[in-house]
């Protein structure tokens, strides 16, 4: 059961219906968005991206200027730390996740490597801190939401993203400027970006310290929440019962298809099983993606009438392999246990 | 408290979060979205409109050839039917709306009544009905989302529309074409149409006869919902907690934004209390806008230090006043008890 506080979460953070993984590139508006906060209303005229800190020079640049710079595009698939959260026993009072916190977008921005090689990064300097627009209370703690990234994690691939799948960021998620990172949970791709400094002392703020750690008790300091792990989802076949969502599927062959993804390496692989769980079988991949962004799986299943447990779980190539019970947490981070769909084949 | 039940449909729909009430125009992706069954893939090349029953000549037509036709593009405030579901007592199962389900767009499209005139509608029709390629299962019934319209309801108003904000329709907003009805909860608005009928019989289908009634116990077969009761709603202000929404003002002025529709005749009057609906006074309202279009309101509020209930009301000039509680029914729709806003002044 969920409370009223966790529903209004629910009502204002959406995530993707799971019909929508057949889209390759999420359309806008599918793809999941977690707003700890407010959104921001930002005038983009207005608006100035400080770069600062421990560098060599300050730089202070407006929209414009960052979009005169070589720019890449690349699809990323995003996936909230706390996926899967609302199906963990016992209950964990947070954002009451499902499975719908994860979308692919075409991300287009400026590599944070050009930016800092243009600031020169001093050498006393250790991460990398984000600060964004975006203001609120947590834990007690009245802050801007702000994350960091090592040197190394910070020059290795994230971009500042003033553009997805081609369009200008939607307010929701960063106009008009957003970190973007790929391969890790998304409480790391800090929106509605205001700063950017380089630091001597690894950040310690709110969302690094207290939040985003998986504990195994409420005194357990915990271990950061980094990369995305395997996970694999499936399209539910066949039409829903609108309030339960129980799905009724014809008999017959029945094309099962779905994305995996991974934050440590490429999917190596899917499996799926019809029998809840119990037998496993290989899926087809479809081509490799590009680093970073989901992998297409297909499954033909002939459907025999009677009630179904469909299930699948993704392997990568870094030798992580999706549990078909992941453990529990403080938090509810990563909870990548199987999806199961039951289905009525009739 | 909300069941697992109602969390798979509050994780697939979403709201609005209220602080987007500052934008005239609802940024696709903010607009909120209930999607009865599953939103369908649609192939806009081999797509077809069919407008046939009642009528002289059966028309089937392609989006090119609908988008050749004379067009209208107008702001049209759209909420579900269930907004405000999840504050009745006793608690009512469906989707479990608070008051996010709203979102006002530019829709632009073919008037509903052209198509109908090129068609000739038969002297023996007394209804429109609409079929959406949506299918599940609702009541223990199989069906394709249908909702109908009297002739005079569907000459008046109504456009088929294929975009949004300037834009093709997204996927989950009925691509390629939607009915959308002015000044009607959203229900009556039928996505991803294809077909449209003139018959002679008023329609008796599940969403006309059995959903969206107004029963004030199990047994009543209870009147229909149709138009939008008013609504005032206002931006939260401050900043929030992230986890309780709980909200942070500083102490002196501070200006209350919101906007204010209803289905049933222009925006006469907005009332503001600070003080939990005990006192009210006026709102300043914003210019009136195009008829189905929500009105902006703003309210000069000087915040002394302390905890203090913020709550707003609408008027329209069709005589209808917002209740400060609106009376409960089984179906949990036109809940438009006034929206309360606790916050901590300091």
């Amino acid at each position: 059961m969920i409370s009223q506080e966790e529903l209004q979460l629910a009502a204002r953070n959406h995530g993707m219906p799971l019909e929508a993984l057949r889209w390759d590139v999420t359309p806008v508006g599918l793809h999941y968005l977690l707003t700890h906060y407010d959104i921001p209303a930002v005038d983009p005229a207005s608006w100035r991206l400080e770069i600062g800190g421990r560098v060599e020079r300050s730089l202070s640049l407006s929209l414009a200027e960052l979009r005169e710079r070589p720019a890449v595009t690349r699809p990323v698939t995003m996936e909230c730390a706390g996926n899967g959260r609302a199906r963990l026993e016992p209950h964990v009072v947070s954002q009451p996740w499902l499975l719908e916190a994860v979308g692919n977008a075409e991300w287009t921005g400026v590599p944070v490597a050009a930016l800092l090689e243009e600031a020169g990064v001093a050498e006393d300097a250790v991460e990398i801190l984000f600060t964004g627009l975006d203001r609120g209370v947590e834990g007690g703690e009245e802050q801007a939401y702000q994350r960091s990234l090592t040197l190394a994690e910070a020059a290795d691939g994230p971009l500042l993203a003033y553009a997805i799948n081609g369009e200008p960021l939607p307010p929701q998620h960063g106009f008009p400027l957003r970190l973007l990172v790929p391969g890790w949970y998304g409480m790391t791709s800090v929106k509605w970006l205001a700063r950017i400094d380089a630091i001597a002392e690894p950040f310690a703020g709110y969302q690094q310290a207290t939040g985003y750690r998986i504990r195994s008790h409420a005194e357990d300091p915990g271990t950061p929440v980094t990369r995305i792990m395997p996970r694999a989802l499936m399209v539910p076949p066949g039409i829903p019962d609108f309030m339960t969502r129980e799905r009724f599927v014809e008999a017959g062959p029945c094309e099962l298809r779905g994305r995996a993804w991974s934050g440590w390496g490429a999917i190596e692989a899917v499996e799926v099983s019809v029998d809840g769980a119990a037998t496993w079988a290989a899926a087809s991949l479809g081509p490799e993606p590009s680093p970073g962004a989901w992998r297409a799986w297909t499954f033909a299943w002939d459907a025999a009438p009677g009630e179904h447990e469909l299930c699948c779980r993704a392997r990568d190539a870094a030798g992580n392999a999706q549990p078909v019970e992941a453990g529990w947490n403080v938090g509810g981070y990563a909870n990548t246990s199987v999806q199961r769909v039951p289905v009525t084949v009739r």
